[in-house]
């Protein structure tokens, strides 16, 4: 599949403030991280509306039809076309007709699952609390030193964070912690889907390496990394206890409050 | 209606962790932020599940209800009752039949509709982006005094991020900025909510004060303070386009970058 990136929008706008310094206050501009509603269609079919910083639009609907286990390879995905109407974008996804014919039968008991794993699901019977283990094998090489490097290297690479001050960041690393690709978005879990709709979209074995974070460490950061047999998931912030659980099933190494100088292992 | 606060939760847990400082790594423990599934049932309905800290469940219910529009004023809620399942919570409301019917009518259009005030609906057109403008007066005094004031004050209150770092708070503040109640969660819109639900079952006028997040400010929280005519919404981080643009058309002033030293002003 062909994607059109050239046309990426900056992913911010310039927006009248006023700065109060103390008992100063001047007129100015700043730099605004965009937040705009885009509704997912699957093969016609609306499916989720979520609040995404509208960059990497077409990897996002890739990594989110994978991630959310809608199919199964980035194979089954044959389009994606991305339209913009004034407040909003929709993203019209096709997939193979294997999956959608899935995706209906499980409409109904998904009605309104939502891209951030648990928000706007009905009730606790839907809740997807026992991953599969990954398949990955452990990651080769001592942990700190990967994580120190992430953690020295992210930074030159969060551009909407330098000019927003708002926005999280998903990155990509070797097993010895290079940061090899970085999404960023208002929203941790559309990070994440941007930078696993790249990674697939580019063939990379996903096996190989480990997501490196900005946010904190929550459920469905786990449960997206878990569906991509990623081996390892280190985050700046702090975890949360289902994130804990959760990795401890599925057999991933999670790693928070990740610096240059230290880290914590949690499975 | 009268709460059973007394045996609430210390909302974190102790979990064995590896800490690494450069070459060394030390067996230790943890105190970990608990994130829940917790599932919102009103009048024998599940309407949604939540990730929720499990601390302060009635009042998250009792603000949930309102910032969502399920009931239109706090004596419409008639009961909340908290039942904690194994690895989940349900929280069982019972709220005014008329309110129910309108619920009920509504359910068609707004299934899946979720607590962040987005994730989980399906379509663009279920999307609220044209708030009503509020009714309450602007804040009288001077804005910068007021922030400083509530931006030194709240790290007092913060307990819970101070045993986890992974938690978003939401104070109530005087106009003058003094805090006045603070509360907790892994996720801000459920901070927000629990802070709502408190001040509403306590009978609190929140057109005479603002909320103040230790967050950033997103879509959500916006449309949550206008319901209730907070007059304004205060953060730490950074805003994005979208809560600017609600928060200009509902009338409700945003400061985001909110420090002892300075903020800026959005609307």
């Amino acid at each position: 599949m062909k994607l059109d990136l050239e046309s990426d929008k900056a992913g911010f706008q310039e927006r009248p403030v006023t700065r109060h310094r103390g008992a100063d206050a001047a007129r100015t501009t700043d730099r605004v991280i965009e937040e705009v509603p885009v509704a997912l269609v699957f093969n016609g079919i609306s499916h989720a509306v979520m609040m995404v910083t509208p960059r990497d639009l077409q990897p996002f609907a890739m990594g989110f039809a994978l991630t959310e286990g809608l199919v199964s390879q980035a194979s089954d995905v044959f389009d994606i076309e991305v339209r913009e109407h004034a407040r909003s974008f929709e993203i019209d996804i096709t997939i193979a007709t294997q999956e959608f014919v899935q995706l209906k039968q499980q409409r109904r008991s998904m009605a309104g699952r939502s891209g951030c794993g648990v928000c706007g699901i009905e009730s606790l019977e839907l809740l997807d609390l026992q991953p599969e283990r990954i398949e990955a094998a452990p990651l080769a090489g001592p942990l700190q030193p990967a994580i120190a490097r992430a953690a020295s290297e992210l930074g030159q690479y969060q551009e909407l964070q330098r000019a927003t001050g708002g926005v999280h960041a998903a990155a990509w690393c070797s097993a010895d912690g290079a940061v090899l690709r970085v999404c960023e978005d208002v929203g941790r879990h559309n990070a994440l889907d941007k930078l696993i709709g790249h990674l697939a979209l580019e063939g990379v074995d996903m096996q190989r390496g480990f997501v490196f974070m900005s946010s904190r460490a929550s459920y469905e950061l786990v449960r997206k990394a878990a569906r991509m047999n990623i081996p390892m998931l280190a985050t700046i912030s702090a975890p949360s206890t289902l994130a804990i659980d959760i990795a401890a099933e599925a057999g991933i190494k999670l790693v928070s409050f990740c610096r240059q100088d230290g880290c914590v292992e949690y499975t």
